[in-house]
């Protein structure tokens, strides 16, 4: 295969998408089923799925035709998860406006996710077919139990005391992960690269999803409140499993994860105060930040490692992997 | 194709399904996810649609190897589709035992039951690779988007006053008939009949399907409740959309339409006394007991239709139309 340097850029990327799902039509009967789906999917988010899979069918400068519907198809799947995921946690708002169980019911909410996902899975089945579908297909299955699984274990470890950074880690390849390494992988079997290229393009996923959570979890906590626009410590006041404690509890003695678990599942004034102290005593700060950071070095090792990509090509992974992970920290 | 006339009754046939089913291992992790499947797959129902399936690969004469792997698929996704609708529609029990979010919570409902269709699709997928499993993949994705069409309306009937009979009769299509017309589609394609007769397969699950559907209406009000044990004009006293209300309200002008309606919404005492008289004042029980006859009679024809049956065959078809339509009056 040959690849192509040039390359349309990451926000061209993203508007060619944006325009694409803007002009796909839900108007299907009956609308008590399909309208809440428009209702969600023309509530764009960072498009961040989209420009992965699209940014390696580009590299071959071929159109991007296929790669815009099988995008909006991931997308899709994305969205059948926060609907359901939403429900599950009884969140009100999503993206600044209600879920879709607050503006049309429980019920809705359950049958419209089912919709989305029966009708993201038939749009991947018919979109993906060709030599390749079987292997890819089977991919697509598998992440969509991980997603499954990841949510499980999520909600599992609220009534878990101890939750071990391997079950952590575990959680957030199948929670977060999972679908960002399956459209990397899906862009690169589009673009027609070979099976090492593909099974980098996953990997790079899978890290930068790990990374992102990492930081995500680490932002929560020492994040400026005026940047992130969230609550200081949102996690430890909702006594979330996040990787902070995680990892705070795996540097002490069971004595001591005993009183500090027992501290976490309070609700007190100063509660940010005190594990703010609890984290410092044990470089909480410092050691999450250089996990973080060594994902990211992996992942930048990973863009190294593609067989078949210049460097015009390895440029633009290296911009998006810095779309996706620059935060004002 | 060459057909067997040496073939299993329908009692082996559903006995070798339970054998296969009972033998599934559910045990996977987290357990939080996979067992309320297998606490929902071990309660087995009437195997319908597994016989169904079975009956037509059985006609071959060959192994029943795939077609038990396909006819559990179904099962698995049929029983996908009873977790989300008990969970919408706040049902407690189900196979005299609690509902799945009755015993493990809605979250864990809404979780498993995603998880459930994806195995069963990833299981369809694989399990019917071959020359036609492309039309049949997008046949089942058809029949998986019907289904929440037909939960859909059903959904929305209870808030509309007046329901049409083409209306009611989509509904029961998509919620009712288009799971079994697909399980007996895809056992004629695993015997490998020809188009005309997968196509006749189809048509006979559908009409099948319809006429259990009335049945199961007209039985409702007219049957024993010794005999359904269940309360004599259950629908009506929970103001359920059924076909009887439907039948009548067609036979009456816009005055006498909008009576009845208001009437059918209110609680009171001796209400299926008083719709008893409203019925018989319009013939319902006959008319609609003559369109679950001709429904019923449509089926027996189209076992005349197939092509490629022999005697045996058509004598088995229409053993398990009445197994499935029978019931005392």
């Amino acid at each position: 295969m040959t690849l192509s340097t040039k390359i349309k850029s990451l926000h061209q990327l993203a508007e060619e998408y944006l325009s694409f799902a803007n002009s796909f039509n839900w108007n299907l009967q009956p609308v008590g089923l399909y309208e809440p789906i428009s209702y969600i999917m023309n509530q764009q988010g960072k498009t961040l799925r989209p420009q992965a899979l699209l940014m390696f069918v580009n590299f071959t400068g071929k159109s991007l035709a296929t790669g815009l519907k099988v995008a909006y198809a991931i997308e899709l799947f994305h969205n059948f998860t926060l609907v359901h995921d939403d429900l599950m946690d009884r969140s009100e708002t999503r993206r600044g406006k209600p879920t879709i169980h607050i503006k049309y019911g429980d019920a809705a909410a359950v049958l419209t996710g089912d919709a989305m996902m029966i009708y993201s899975l038939k749009m991947l089945t018919e979109y993906l077919r060709g030599p390749c579908s079987d292997q890819l297909i089977a991919d697509i299955y598998k992440m969509a139990l991980e997603l499954c699984e990841g949510q499980q274990l999520d909600m599992s470890f609220e009534s878990e005391q101890l939750v071990t950074m391997q079950e952590y880690l575990s959680m957030i390849r199948k929670k977060t992960s999972a679908l960002l390494a399956t459209s990397f992988k899906i862009g690169a079997n589009l673009a027609g690269l070979d099976q090492h290229d593909r099974d980098m393009a996953y990997q790079l996923g899978e890290k930068l999803g790990l990374a992102f959570q990492i930081q995500d979890d680490w932002l929560d906590f020492y994040g400026n409140p005026e940047i992130t626009g969230k609550q200081k410590g949102g996690d430890v006041l909702r006594c979330k499993k996040s990787i902070l404690i995680i990892k705070a509890l795996e540097k002490m003695n069971a004595m001591e994860q005993k009183e500090i678990i027992s501290l976490y599942q309070q609700q007190m004034e100063a509660k940010v105060e005190i594990f703010e102290n609890i984290f410092a005593q044990h470089q909480i700060r410092e050691i999450v930040l250089n996990m973080f950071l060594s994902y990211k070095e992996e992942c930048i090792q990973i863009i190294q490692s593609f067989h078949s990509l210049q460097e015009t090509h390895r440029k633009q992974l290296l911009e998006y992997v810095n779309v996706v992970l620059y935060r004002n920290h």
